[in-house]
Protein backbone atom coordinates (compact mmCIF):
# COMPACT_ATOMS: atom_id res chain seq x y z
CA UNK A 1 0.00 0.00 0.00
CA UNK A 2 1.58 3.39 -0.66
CA UNK A 3 2.30 5.72 1.69
CA UNK A 4 -0.81 8.49 1.02
CA UNK A 5 -3.06 5.34 0.75
CA UNK A 6 -2.50 5.06 4.07
CA UNK A 7 -2.14 8.63 5.37
CA UNK A 8 -4.94 11.04 6.73
CA UNK A 9 -5.30 14.06 7.38
CA UNK A 10 -6.78 16.22 10.25
CA UNK A 11 -8.16 19.64 10.52
CA UNK A 12 -8.29 20.45 14.72
CA UNK A 13 -10.71 23.10 15.95
CA UNK A 14 -9.78 22.33 19.36
CA UNK A 15 -7.64 22.93 20.93
CA UNK A 16 -6.01 25.49 18.99
CA UNK A 17 -4.89 29.23 19.38
CA UNK A 18 -6.61 32.56 18.92
CA UNK A 19 -4.46 35.61 18.23
CA UNK A 20 -3.50 36.54 21.90
CA UNK A 21 -2.19 32.68 22.53
CA UNK A 22 -5.65 31.18 24.34
CA UNK A 23 -6.94 28.04 23.80
CA UNK A 24 -9.85 28.10 21.63
CA UNK A 25 -12.91 26.27 19.76
CA UNK A 26 -13.11 27.37 16.20
CA UNK A 27 -15.74 27.07 13.81
CA UNK A 28 -15.89 24.92 10.76
CA UNK A 29 -16.59 26.35 7.64
CA UNK A 30 -18.19 25.12 4.65
CA UNK A 31 -14.90 25.41 2.48
CA UNK A 32 -12.69 23.81 4.80
CA UNK A 33 -14.63 21.00 4.31
CA UNK A 34 -14.80 20.95 0.71
CA UNK A 35 -10.71 22.17 -0.03
CA UNK A 36 -9.56 19.71 2.17
CA UNK A 37 -11.50 16.99 1.26
CA UNK A 38 -10.63 17.52 -2.62
CA UNK A 39 -6.86 17.47 -1.89
CA UNK A 40 -7.17 14.86 -0.04
CA UNK A 41 -8.80 13.41 -3.04
CA UNK A 42 -6.38 14.45 -5.33
CA UNK A 43 -3.21 13.09 -3.37
CA UNK A 44 -5.11 9.43 -2.72
CA UNK A 45 -5.52 9.41 1.03
CA UNK A 46 -7.49 7.38 2.64
CA UNK A 47 -9.64 9.76 4.97
CA UNK A 48 -9.85 13.47 6.19
CA UNK A 49 -10.94 14.15 9.23
CA UNK A 50 -13.03 16.95 10.59
CA UNK A 51 -12.12 17.70 14.71
CA UNK A 52 -14.70 19.13 16.66
CA UNK A 53 -15.49 19.39 20.69
CA UNK A 54 -18.98 20.71 19.40
CA UNK A 55 -22.03 18.46 18.66
CA UNK A 56 -23.92 21.60 16.47
CA UNK A 57 -20.74 21.59 14.50
CA UNK A 58 -20.49 18.49 13.74
CA UNK A 59 -24.15 18.47 12.90
CA UNK A 60 -23.28 20.84 10.55
CA UNK A 61 -20.76 18.91 9.05
CA UNK A 62 -23.00 15.70 8.37
CA UNK A 63 -25.50 17.79 6.80
CA UNK A 64 -22.95 19.10 4.13
CA UNK A 65 -22.26 15.36 3.83
CA UNK A 66 -25.38 14.41 3.61
CA UNK A 67 -26.06 16.94 0.91
CA UNK A 68 -24.02 15.95 -1.62
CA UNK A 69 -23.28 11.90 -0.52
CA UNK A 70 -27.19 11.45 -1.33
CA UNK A 71 -28.37 10.77 -4.51
CA UNK A 72 -29.39 13.96 -5.56
CA UNK A 73 -25.88 15.49 -5.16
CA UNK A 74 -23.92 12.33 -6.89
CA UNK A 75 -25.71 13.00 -9.69
CA UNK A 76 -25.21 17.05 -9.79
CA UNK A 77 -21.45 16.92 -9.19
CA UNK A 78 -19.78 13.56 -8.31
CA UNK A 79 -16.09 15.12 -7.81
CA UNK A 80 -17.07 17.00 -5.11
CA UNK A 81 -19.07 13.69 -3.76
CA UNK A 82 -16.20 11.15 -4.40
CA UNK A 83 -13.73 14.32 -2.39
CA UNK A 84 -16.38 14.46 0.57
CA UNK A 85 -16.79 10.81 0.59
CA UNK A 86 -13.12 10.93 2.50
CA UNK A 87 -14.85 12.76 5.06
CA UNK A 88 -15.28 11.89 8.80
CA UNK A 89 -16.66 13.45 11.47
CA UNK A 90 -14.66 13.22 15.43
CA UNK A 91 -14.86 15.07 18.24
CA UNK A 92 -11.30 14.99 19.08
CA UNK A 93 -8.09 13.67 17.72
CA UNK A 94 -7.54 10.67 19.80
CA UNK A 95 -11.24 9.60 18.63
CA UNK A 96 -9.26 10.43 15.25
CA UNK A 97 -6.52 8.42 16.05
CA UNK A 98 -8.17 5.37 17.64
CA UNK A 99 -10.50 5.79 14.13
CA UNK A 100 -7.37 5.25 11.68
CA UNK A 101 -6.15 2.11 13.96
CA UNK A 102 -9.52 0.66 13.50
CA UNK A 103 -9.61 1.00 9.94
CA UNK A 104 -5.69 -0.02 9.47
CA UNK A 105 -5.38 -2.02 12.02
CA UNK A 106 -2.23 -0.22 13.54
CA UNK A 107 -2.27 3.03 15.22
CA UNK A 108 -1.07 5.84 12.96
CA UNK A 109 2.56 7.49 12.96
CA UNK A 110 1.01 11.22 13.69
CA UNK A 111 2.69 14.26 12.35
CA UNK A 112 1.71 18.23 14.08
CA UNK A 113 2.14 20.65 11.44
CA UNK A 114 1.97 24.46 12.23
CA UNK A 115 3.70 27.84 10.29
CA UNK A 116 5.70 28.87 13.58
CA UNK A 117 9.80 27.43 14.37
CA UNK A 118 9.73 25.19 16.59
CA UNK A 119 12.55 22.88 17.88
CA UNK A 120 13.34 19.24 16.40
CA UNK A 121 10.95 19.43 13.27
CA UNK A 122 11.89 16.94 10.58
CA UNK A 123 11.69 17.90 6.92
CA UNK A 124 9.28 17.35 3.79
CA UNK A 125 11.53 14.68 2.20
CA UNK A 126 13.03 13.24 5.55
CA UNK A 127 9.08 12.84 6.27
CA UNK A 128 8.37 10.71 3.59
CA UNK A 129 11.54 8.76 3.42
CA UNK A 130 10.83 7.53 6.65
CA UNK A 131 7.15 7.35 6.34
CA UNK A 132 7.40 4.79 2.78
CA UNK A 133 9.54 2.84 4.93
CA UNK A 134 7.49 2.43 7.94
CA UNK A 135 4.40 0.35 7.11
CA UNK A 136 2.19 2.39 9.89
CA UNK A 137 -0.65 4.56 8.89
CA UNK A 138 0.11 8.39 9.11
CA UNK A 139 -1.85 11.02 10.42
CA UNK A 140 -1.12 14.74 9.93
CA UNK A 141 -2.67 17.18 11.68
CA UNK A 142 -3.63 20.86 10.91
CA UNK A 143 -4.63 23.26 13.29
CA UNK A 144 -7.21 26.21 12.69
CA UNK A 145 -7.26 29.83 14.12
CA UNK A 146 -3.62 31.00 15.15
CA UNK A 147 -2.39 26.97 14.87
CA UNK A 148 -2.43 24.11 17.18
CA UNK A 149 -2.11 23.80 21.17
CA UNK A 150 1.30 23.03 22.59
CA UNK A 151 -0.81 19.53 23.99
CA UNK A 152 -1.33 18.55 20.10
CA UNK A 153 2.46 19.13 19.39
CA UNK A 154 3.21 17.62 22.95
CA UNK A 155 1.71 14.35 22.17
CA UNK A 156 2.60 13.95 18.46
CA UNK A 157 5.44 11.81 17.28
CA UNK A 158 6.83 14.66 15.04
CA UNK A 159 6.53 18.07 14.11
CA UNK A 160 6.84 18.89 10.27
CA UNK A 161 8.97 22.22 9.66
CA UNK A 162 6.75 25.13 8.47
CA UNK A 163 6.34 25.70 5.10
CA UNK A 164 8.37 28.63 3.48
CA UNK A 165 8.42 30.64 0.63
CA UNK A 166 11.83 31.54 -1.62
CA UNK A 167 14.74 32.18 1.62
CA UNK A 168 15.29 35.22 -0.59
CA UNK A 169 12.06 36.66 -1.57
CA UNK A 170 11.67 39.99 -1.27
CA UNK A 171 8.14 41.54 -2.28
CA UNK A 172 8.28 44.24 -4.72
CA UNK A 173 6.21 46.50 -6.69
CA UNK A 174 3.51 46.52 -4.09
CA UNK A 175 2.00 49.89 -2.65
CA UNK A 176 4.20 49.48 0.31
CA UNK A 177 7.92 49.22 -1.24
CA UNK A 178 8.92 51.67 1.54
CA UNK A 179 7.48 49.38 4.05
CA UNK A 180 10.31 46.94 5.71
CA UNK A 181 10.54 44.10 4.41
CA UNK A 182 9.26 40.53 6.35
CA UNK A 183 11.59 38.00 4.13
CA UNK A 184 9.61 35.07 6.37
CA UNK A 185 5.86 35.69 6.40
CA UNK A 186 3.84 32.33 5.81
CA UNK A 187 0.84 33.30 7.06
CA UNK A 188 -0.89 30.75 4.74
CA UNK A 189 -4.79 29.76 5.16
CA UNK A 190 -5.09 26.05 6.41
CA UNK A 191 -6.36 25.19 3.31
CA UNK A 192 -3.78 26.68 1.02
CA UNK A 193 -1.16 24.72 4.11
CA UNK A 194 -2.74 21.26 3.19
CA UNK A 195 -2.82 21.53 -0.35
CA UNK A 196 1.31 22.30 -0.15
CA UNK A 197 1.98 19.74 2.64
CA UNK A 198 0.08 16.85 0.97
CA UNK A 199 1.41 18.12 -2.56
CA UNK A 200 5.45 17.96 -0.82
CA UNK A 201 5.02 14.52 0.46
CA UNK A 202 2.80 12.91 -2.15
CA UNK A 203 3.01 14.55 -5.53
CA UNK A 204 5.40 13.31 -8.05
CA UNK A 205 6.64 15.77 -11.10
CA UNK A 206 9.14 17.07 -12.95
CA UNK B 1 15.72 40.09 -8.81
CA UNK B 2 14.63 37.00 -7.88
CA UNK B 3 11.87 35.05 -10.38
CA UNK B 4 9.21 35.45 -7.63
CA UNK B 5 9.92 39.16 -7.50
CA UNK B 6 8.90 40.00 -11.20
CA UNK B 7 6.03 37.13 -10.80
CA UNK B 8 2.18 37.94 -10.77
CA UNK B 9 -0.61 35.58 -10.47
CA UNK B 10 -4.00 36.56 -12.06
CA UNK B 11 -6.95 34.99 -11.15
CA UNK B 12 -9.60 35.35 -14.14
CA UNK B 13 -13.26 35.10 -13.71
CA UNK B 14 -14.17 35.95 -17.15
CA UNK B 15 -13.73 34.28 -19.92
CA UNK B 16 -13.97 31.05 -18.02
CA UNK B 17 -16.26 28.01 -18.90
CA UNK B 18 -19.28 27.03 -17.06
CA UNK B 19 -19.51 22.98 -16.12
CA UNK B 20 -21.49 22.57 -19.51
CA UNK B 21 -18.34 24.39 -21.47
CA UNK B 22 -20.32 28.14 -22.07
CA UNK B 23 -18.01 30.97 -21.45
CA UNK B 24 -19.70 32.47 -18.41
CA UNK B 25 -18.15 35.32 -15.67
CA UNK B 26 -18.26 33.42 -12.22
CA UNK B 27 -18.25 35.81 -9.08
CA UNK B 28 -15.67 37.24 -7.01
CA UNK B 29 -15.09 35.14 -3.60
CA UNK B 30 -13.84 37.36 -0.77
CA UNK B 31 -11.92 33.66 0.41
CA UNK B 32 -10.34 33.78 -3.39
CA UNK B 33 -8.86 37.56 -2.74
CA UNK B 34 -7.23 36.42 1.11
CA UNK B 35 -6.51 32.86 0.40
CA UNK B 36 -4.52 33.74 -2.86
CA UNK B 37 -3.11 36.96 -1.99
CA UNK B 38 -1.34 34.74 1.17
CA UNK B 39 -0.19 32.46 -0.92
CA UNK B 40 1.34 35.17 -3.47
CA UNK B 41 3.10 37.28 -0.26
CA UNK B 42 4.62 34.06 0.93
CA UNK B 43 6.33 33.29 -2.10
CA UNK B 44 7.40 36.68 -2.54
CA UNK B 45 5.10 37.45 -5.80
CA UNK B 46 5.51 41.37 -7.39
CA UNK B 47 1.16 41.25 -7.62
CA UNK B 48 -2.17 39.40 -7.38
CA UNK B 49 -4.53 40.97 -10.35
CA UNK B 50 -8.40 39.91 -9.80
CA UNK B 51 -9.70 40.47 -13.02
CA UNK B 52 -13.46 40.51 -13.80
CA UNK B 53 -15.33 43.26 -16.01
CA UNK B 54 -18.44 43.70 -13.65
CA UNK B 55 -17.94 46.86 -12.10
CA UNK B 56 -20.06 45.99 -9.21
CA UNK B 57 -17.51 42.99 -8.69
CA UNK B 58 -14.53 45.14 -8.69
CA UNK B 59 -16.59 48.00 -5.93
CA UNK B 60 -16.22 44.59 -4.20
CA UNK B 61 -12.81 44.20 -4.01
CA UNK B 62 -11.98 47.58 -3.03
CA UNK B 63 -14.46 47.75 -0.19
CA UNK B 64 -12.55 44.16 1.01
CA UNK B 65 -9.13 46.10 0.28
CA UNK B 66 -10.23 49.21 2.20
CA UNK B 67 -10.90 48.05 4.98
CA UNK B 68 -8.03 45.52 5.50
CA UNK B 69 -5.02 48.19 4.25
CA UNK B 70 -7.10 51.25 6.07
CA UNK B 71 -5.34 51.98 9.19
CA UNK B 72 -8.02 50.60 11.40
CA UNK B 73 -7.71 46.64 9.20
CA UNK B 74 -3.35 47.44 9.96
CA UNK B 75 -4.16 47.49 13.64
CA UNK B 76 -6.00 44.68 13.58
CA UNK B 77 -4.16 42.22 11.45
CA UNK B 78 -0.95 43.06 9.63
CA UNK B 79 -0.33 39.87 8.25
CA UNK B 80 -3.42 40.10 6.09
CA UNK B 81 -2.93 43.78 5.18
CA UNK B 82 0.66 42.84 4.11
CA UNK B 83 -1.20 40.25 1.78
CA UNK B 84 -3.53 42.05 0.62
CA UNK B 85 -1.26 45.20 -0.49
CA UNK B 86 -0.09 43.19 -3.27
CA UNK B 87 -3.88 43.11 -4.69
CA UNK B 88 -4.70 45.29 -8.15
CA UNK B 89 -8.34 44.81 -9.61
CA UNK B 90 -8.27 45.15 -13.34
CA UNK B 91 -11.44 44.75 -15.95
CA UNK B 92 -9.54 42.16 -17.96
CA UNK B 93 -6.24 39.48 -18.59
CA UNK B 94 -4.94 42.75 -21.64
CA UNK B 95 -5.19 45.29 -18.37
CA UNK B 96 -3.53 43.09 -16.42
CA UNK B 97 -0.45 42.48 -19.04
CA UNK B 98 -0.60 46.14 -19.57
CA UNK B 99 -0.02 46.91 -15.52
CA UNK B 100 2.64 44.27 -15.47
CA UNK B 101 4.56 46.39 -18.48
CA UNK B 102 4.14 49.63 -17.21
CA UNK B 103 5.45 48.29 -13.84
CA UNK B 104 8.26 46.36 -15.07
CA UNK B 105 9.15 47.84 -17.98
CA UNK B 106 8.60 44.96 -20.17
CA UNK B 107 5.48 42.65 -21.34
CA UNK B 108 5.18 39.52 -19.28
CA UNK B 109 5.75 35.73 -20.12
CA UNK B 110 1.93 34.84 -19.76
CA UNK B 111 1.49 31.18 -19.06
CA UNK B 112 -2.68 29.89 -18.58
CA UNK B 113 -2.96 27.20 -16.10
CA UNK B 114 -5.79 24.35 -16.03
CA UNK B 115 -6.59 20.79 -14.65
CA UNK B 116 -7.73 19.35 -17.42
CA UNK B 117 -5.09 17.78 -20.18
CA UNK B 118 -3.63 19.81 -22.71
CA UNK B 119 -1.25 19.37 -25.91
CA UNK B 120 1.95 20.90 -25.51
CA UNK B 121 1.78 22.17 -21.98
CA UNK B 122 5.37 22.87 -20.12
CA UNK B 123 6.80 20.93 -16.77
CA UNK B 124 6.90 22.53 -13.83
CA UNK B 125 10.72 22.28 -13.93
CA UNK B 126 11.33 23.41 -17.39
CA UNK B 127 9.08 26.57 -16.82
CA UNK B 128 11.41 27.54 -13.75
CA UNK B 129 13.92 26.97 -15.25
CA UNK B 130 12.95 29.14 -18.55
CA UNK B 131 12.04 32.03 -16.46
CA UNK B 132 14.83 31.85 -14.08
CA UNK B 133 16.46 32.41 -17.01
CA UNK B 134 14.83 35.31 -19.33
CA UNK B 135 14.10 38.70 -17.53
CA UNK B 136 11.41 39.69 -18.43
CA UNK B 137 8.07 39.24 -15.26
CA UNK B 138 6.32 36.26 -15.32
CA UNK B 139 1.78 35.94 -15.29
CA UNK B 140 0.65 33.24 -14.17
CA UNK B 141 -3.00 32.99 -15.14
CA UNK B 142 -5.54 30.85 -13.34
CA UNK B 143 -9.05 30.32 -14.20
CA UNK B 144 -12.27 30.08 -11.56
CA UNK B 145 -15.25 28.18 -12.30
CA UNK B 146 -14.98 25.14 -14.79
CA UNK B 147 -11.56 26.56 -15.90
CA UNK B 148 -10.03 29.27 -18.14
CA UNK B 149 -11.95 29.76 -21.70
CA UNK B 150 -9.93 28.27 -24.91
CA UNK B 151 -8.72 31.93 -26.03
CA UNK B 152 -6.66 32.41 -23.02
CA UNK B 153 -4.73 29.47 -23.63
CA UNK B 154 -4.31 30.48 -27.39
CA UNK B 155 -3.26 34.05 -26.13
CA UNK B 156 -0.70 32.54 -23.52
CA UNK B 157 2.90 32.11 -24.42
CA UNK B 158 2.62 28.59 -22.19
CA UNK B 159 0.80 26.58 -20.87
CA UNK B 160 1.37 25.01 -17.77
CA UNK B 161 1.03 21.31 -16.93
CA UNK B 162 -2.54 20.07 -14.80
CA UNK B 163 -1.21 19.79 -11.15
CA UNK B 164 -1.33 15.79 -10.50
CA UNK B 165 -1.07 13.51 -7.30
CA UNK B 166 0.87 10.63 -7.33
CA UNK B 167 0.22 8.54 -10.68
CA UNK B 168 -0.13 5.29 -8.38
CA UNK B 169 -2.71 7.14 -6.04
CA UNK B 170 -5.47 4.31 -5.11
CA UNK B 171 -7.96 5.73 -2.67
CA UNK B 172 -8.86 3.17 0.00
CA UNK B 173 -10.51 3.09 2.68
CA UNK B 174 -13.65 5.69 1.91
CA UNK B 175 -17.26 5.10 1.76
CA UNK B 176 -16.65 4.00 -1.51
CA UNK B 177 -14.27 0.91 -1.87
CA UNK B 178 -16.61 -1.07 -4.27
CA UNK B 179 -16.44 2.15 -6.46
CA UNK B 180 -14.06 2.06 -9.73
CA UNK B 181 -11.42 4.34 -9.13
CA UNK B 182 -10.78 7.11 -10.81
CA UNK B 183 -6.51 8.04 -10.27
CA UNK B 184 -6.77 10.83 -12.52
CA UNK B 185 -8.81 12.82 -10.21
CA UNK B 186 -7.67 16.84 -9.59
CA UNK B 187 -10.50 18.59 -8.63
CA UNK B 188 -8.76 20.89 -6.06
CA UNK B 189 -9.88 24.28 -5.70
CA UNK B 190 -8.35 27.32 -7.61
CA UNK B 191 -7.37 28.49 -4.07
CA UNK B 192 -5.34 25.44 -3.65
CA UNK B 193 -3.98 25.22 -7.22
CA UNK B 194 -2.47 28.32 -6.80
CA UNK B 195 -1.03 27.61 -3.35
CA UNK B 196 0.56 24.26 -4.66
CA UNK B 197 2.27 26.24 -8.22
CA UNK B 198 3.77 29.06 -6.39
CA UNK B 199 5.23 26.39 -4.08
CA UNK B 200 6.60 24.25 -7.03
CA UNK B 201 7.86 27.30 -9.02
CA UNK B 202 8.98 28.83 -6.51
CA UNK B 203 10.06 27.48 -2.99
CA UNK B 204 13.09 25.91 -1.90
CA UNK B 205 12.82 23.33 0.33
CA UNK B 206 14.57 19.71 1.60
Amino acid sequence: MTLAARSYAALVHHPVLEKGGRIVTTAVTNLDVHDIARASRTYGLAGYFVVTPIVEQRKLVAEILGHWVTDSGREHNDQRTAALELVRIVSSLEEAVQAVAAEKGAPPFVVATGARPRKNVVSFRSLRVAREADPRPLLLVFGTGWGLADSVFANSDATLEPIQGPRDAVPSGGRSEAEPVDAGYNHLSVRSAVAIVLDRLFARYE
